[in-house]
């Protein structure tokens, strides 16, 4: 019933007209799992059709979980087999709707060979917007993910010591993470102490904690194909004067955000009163990167809160706000919560407190 | 020196006459790190341009790590800037290779806008013979991935107890790798209890351990982007007479396979030579996968010793070596160990023990 949904939506939203969506299996493709529900880590290789009544044939060469009584399954035993079925089933269509960011040349080739004249139309875009909206199912899970990453952020206090390592700390954190039930950290765990935490694409090193720190967390949690990604930033002891306004314009930049949010609002114009907000204090042009991503199956599930990005807020999108300020001698704060639209209203999912000097 | 040589290699695999080979780096594409060096965590979207000289020019909008003296950095403010230098680099090349394994067709589409009128040529191939060979640093840190994994599978015997689930025990594999070194599993761990370890590809699940039960474990380590994948099979208590029969043959047949290993043998006649051995026993057809592949910045990383690979075992050569017999009433069985060809013979890099009752 989900499946058939969101493949009518995608096909709604698709301008040509296509007749089917045909989407190969990979660990690097979301659309394969979006369509079918099943998960990537099993049926590689799998090929997904998908069709305009919203039902999939899936062709596999081993049925490893049957429980999608929605899918029509086709079991075949090699590549010749695969060739023959697909060339069957596309028969009749005339358009052949693919994931352009997510097949590679190769592959496409392929399937371009196998299945001959007929056009092909890439449909990435589509799915991707079609994801943008999460159902109640697909929410359930983000939550699921989000408490699992609160809960831990909650705990990073215990785990800071005097001379713990940054790699130290991150284990920590995925092995929680993983107790608590997600099935893996959602991306690689960040944790920066000191002038690291400065660098907003620092992950994680050998670096030892010394007293009155800046320590920064930022982690996600994956829960049956759904993330989450919070982060938080602390001082192991005293913070400067310095650091307590840095925090203070931040906490009060992500706070007026999320406060911010409406249905139809643009997402570049939250992006720029964020920005704003952070440019008329002291630290102007130290907020370097966009204010969020939306979230779901993937941690950048599409659309960035970013110059330029012109989608509207609406309810059933899931995304982060996560303002930062970087400065190299002082270090780096950020505080990044989840967020979800419901009923039109901004729900922070992320509950993980925010206190800095711990 | 090492990247140079790689490069140049890739061109004199290629029988096309071509001048520039283009890369750019997502989580998904490992030829970006294979002829950079750098990891892909960082550098996400930058583009490397690969010379017959084997030197390489780099693309990115920030340079985060600066000590790979032998690219050329350029460094971009935005996409505009990024196709301005991408025209000007490729303005004297006829025929551009590029990787179309890892190449999506959004990006392939977007490059032959970019430069325009000329040739394309898909070098993918040509990339994973030239990774077939490993040079001594890479073989050095698939060693130390392989101690790891050694390592935590001789410490599985310490972490099984009763009722312990198998997530639980997966979840200290993970953390045990992470602090032994890795930087991440290399694949989501294997833990299989009972009949579940009858099923290839089971990953792990809720079900509690009870006496006398199979566990079978296959899990991998990173480290400095280079992968290890260690399988071992444990009775936890007694096993019975026929599971003890099925693990000599596994392990015969292991053994028998490690050491007819000769450069210059075909990888399909050595997986024959395990297939022969298997179904000559009472375990007649119940040897259901390939015999090992390759291993080295991925875990699959090209090649399959299986029917159908006239590759040659040569110097060089990482792989595993991974038998395996699955009854589903009885459970399954598989043993996997790492191998090195080094001065032409091969040598085991995974070291765990191979005891069976536990």
């Amino acid at each position: 019933m989900m499946i058939e949904e969101r493949i009518k939506k995608i096909f709604s939203l698709t301008k040509k007209d296509i007749d089917t969506i045909i989407v190969k299996n990979s660990n690097l493709n979301p659309s394969f799992f979006y369509l079918t529900g099943l998960p990537r880590e099993f049926y590689e290789g799998a090929i997904a059709v998908a069709w305009k009544d919203g039902s999939v044939d899936v062709i596999v060469s081993r049925i490893e979980q049957t429980k999608k009584s929605e899918l029509l399954f086709h079991t075949v035993k090699n590549l010749e087999e695969t060739k023959k079925l697909l060339k069957q089933l596309a028969k009749d269509a005339n358009c052949i709707g693919f994931d352009g960011a997510h097949t590679t040349v190769s592959d496409y080739r392929v399937m371009r060979r196998i299945i001959e004249k007929k056009r092909f139309y890439d449909v990435g875009r589509e799915i991707l917007k079609a994801r943008l909206i999460k159902s109640k199912d697909e929410i359930e899970k983000i939550k699921r993910a989000c408490r699992i990453v609160s809960k831990v952020a909650d705990e990073i206090v215990d785990i800071l010591k005097e001379s713990v390592t940054e790699r130290e700390v991150a284990d920590e954190i995925v092995y929680r993470l993983r107790r608590y039930g997600a099935r893996r950290e959602a991306f690689e765990t960040i944790v920066a102490f000191g002038r690291n935490s400065a660098i907003p694409h620092y992950l994680h090193g050998e670096k030892r904690l010394k007293k009155d720190e800046i320590v920064l967390v930022d982690f996600g949690a994956v829960v049956d194909g759904y993330v989450s990604d919070i982060s938080r930033t602390f001082v192991y002891g005293r913070a400067s004067e310095r650091q307590k306004k840095m925090y203070e314009v931040v906490l009060k930049a992500q706070k007026m955000a999320v406060e911010s949010i409406k249905e139809g609002m643009v997402f570049e114009s939250l992006h720029k009163k964020v920005q704003r907000c952070i440019d008329k204090t002291e630290f102007r042009g130290r907020f370097i990167h966009s204010t969020g991503h939306t979230i779901g199956i993937e941690v950048h599930d599409g659309f960035g809160i970013s110059t330029g990005c012109k989608e509207r807020f609406s309810s059933g999108m899931t995304f982060t706000v996560e303002p930062g300020i970087y400065i190299p001698e002082l270090g780096g704060v950020r505080i990044e919560d989840d967020i979800v639209i419901e009923n039109g209203k901004a729900k922070v999912l992320t509950t993980a407190s925010k206190v800095f000097e711990v």
